[in-house]
């Protein structure tokens, strides 16, 4: 049997206010902003770690880290010479436009033509929450199962991407790229994927320069 | 640098009260109320679907299953011959007492001794919701890296138990259980670990034995 329990919406609409904040600000200083959200231990760091070694000399770009606690992604990014602002949400499950507003107030935007905010690991909550961004990215690892897409929909249906990540595990797991394809194709026609290594390096160049389009257009 | 945001609490007052009623409804019924949480595909389910191959001619237990949509869970339990109640959160990316309140009422509580509730595939949320649990467990599993216990810690510390799964995929990763129990101890002394494998098997029996124990003392 199943019981459906239903979902307040106000605190989104509170948030459409400054998403469209980010959005003017982005648009006057000519940054592209992409919101990039997963599981937690999906591997976003290390996908961010390896893909700004290729980018950051050729785009100025920076990066906003969301976790609960700790600086420890913002040092990891930081130690790469990008600049990056650590949100904190002291127990909040996503990051919200606001949040991002305020970071965004502490990065020298005219310097900057890309920023990429790397979102609290969660595949529910951020996915509601519209940070004001021009692209989204969700990245999904292959020990997580075939399920997720099915189960975690909206994360997928706003998404322009799909990053499938540890495609180095996929000896080693169940994991089905064609049902996968299957599945996602079925919730989001329009849903480009990628398959990347983060830690081997597998993919990271195509997807590297699939960004650096995006941003440049060219 | 790094940005702090302060937390609304109001809605974790309000749940308080259906905890309550929960554990008033489980006492006078006998029955052991387990919280399982876990990341998104740390293998929560499959972890269940071991487990009650293994008890449910011991001890009459049913199931609590949270998703956002879909009743792929419950089924996957129901097949096993363990009554299961999906709860579909809508949206909603934890469980809360209320709901729980709302599933046990389609169980016949004079029958069982044991529920187990999966909750929401989410490390953050959950971990701030009592459901009127007498057990909290979290699952993580190898191939979710290791800054996990820093980067979510409420989780960790309102456990009783960790069940490290997935350790059949250890050798492909970089996982370190030594840094992982140094960095649980730290933020929960009392916290138990155990290692299996659910798809595998290895380490089920312990953890079945473990649950009957916990449930009939002996």
């Amino acid at each position: 049997m199943t019981i459906t329990v239903q979902l307040d919406t106000p605190v989104l609409l509170r948030n459409e206010e400054a998403a469209r904040e980010i959005r003017a600000l982005c648009q006057e200083n000519g940054i592209f902003l992409v919101n990039i959200m997963s599981s937690p231990g999906a591997g976003k760091t290390t996908l961010l770690e390896a893909t700004l070694r290729l980018i950051r000399d050729r785009l100025p770009v920076a990066v906003i880290e969301g976790d609960l606690v700790t600086t420890r992604d913002a040092d990891r990014i930081a130690a790469l010479g990008v600049p990056a602002v650590q949100l904190n949400t002291n127990g909040a499950c996503h990051l919200d436009a606001r949040m991002v507003l305020q970071a965004l107030g502490k990065l020298d935007l005219a310097a900057l033509n890309m920023v990429i905010v790397e979102n609290v690991g969660n595949l529910v909550c951020p996915a509601e929450f519209d940070l004001g961004e021009n692209f989204r990215v969700v990245v999904l690892s292959t020990t997580e199962g075939n399920d997720k897409v099915s189960k975690y929909p909206l994360i997928f249906r706003t998404s322009g991407l799909l990053v499938l990540n540890k495609i180095d595990l996929l000896p080693y797991t169940n994991f089905s790229v064609p049902d996968l394809v299957e599945d996602a194709t079925l919730v989001n026609p329009n849903l480009k994927i990628l398959q990347v290594s983060a830690r081997r390096g597998d993919g990271i160049e195509a997807w590297a320069e699939y960004l650096v389009t995006l941003v440049t257009g060219k």
